[in-house]
């Protein structure tokens, strides 16, 4: 029945983007590696306000990540429908070993974690594909 | 009971990771944005040899992917456990109209994807988190 219906893909608004955010635990941090390609990984994280905070070990990887242009990525899709989101945000990354006020993010990794990252959103998209037709519920999607 | 269990993070060899790689449809191509901060997004994919295919149209996000150092990264995580893993493809990506023998990729987005999109893998890491504690099974993971 899925083939009976068009496929939309749309644009996230800003907010709707942000709400996006808040409701997931784990995105995809990325930054440009020096060998061009970016390096990808994920990590579990916090929102605070329009700023996604996690937590990381010190080394390389942070340095590379810290007073640098990031992005942020979290999706979610329905295999079964072929459907989903993502949203992409691309900011600052800034890092302290003092905890964000009011913002509790417990670290799935082992180590320490001691510093906390936080990326200051710039622009925030994001995209949808949902399947649309007679009688489908424009809310019915992932 | 998870907090009885101690927490790894182990490297993933690369064999497994290409097996991981074809357990899954969607991974997430990113790309050095002009603006420092890479652009990621969700595509679906299939799996040639140690070549990742997916469909692209043309344009400017097509542009600057092609004939350019790239990541690809697919991950699963379970949430409940605070489990899970990732993968990491670094690679150069090519472009054709042309589509890649016996490898179907059926795109989940509308238009007419013309473009097959192949990156060839070069460096393949992966990571793995997982409890482990006496009589826990170490399959039992994401």
């Amino acid at each position: 029945m899925i083939d009976a219906l068009a496929v939309v893909m749309e644009d996230i608004p800003r907010d709707e983007c942000l709400a996006l955010l808040r409701q997931l635990s784990v995105g995809r941090v990325a930054v440009s590696g020096r060998a061009g390609s970016p390096f990808v990984v994920p990590v579990n994280y916090a929102i605070d306000g329009e700023t996604i905070v996690f937590r990381s070990d010190g080394g390389r990887r942070l340095r590379d990540l810290v007073d640098h242009p990031v992005s942020f990525e979290v999706d979610l899709v329905d295999p079964m429908h072929r459907t989903g989101w993502s949203v992409l945000v691309e900011g600052l990354a800034f890092a302290s070993e003092r905890p964000v006020d009011g913002v509790v993010v417990d670290p799935w990794a082992p180590g320490p974690k001691s510093h906390w990252v936080r990326i200051v959103a710039g622009s925030v998209t994001g995209r949808r594909i949902r399947r649309v037709g007679p009688g489908s519920d424009p809310r019915a999607y992932v």
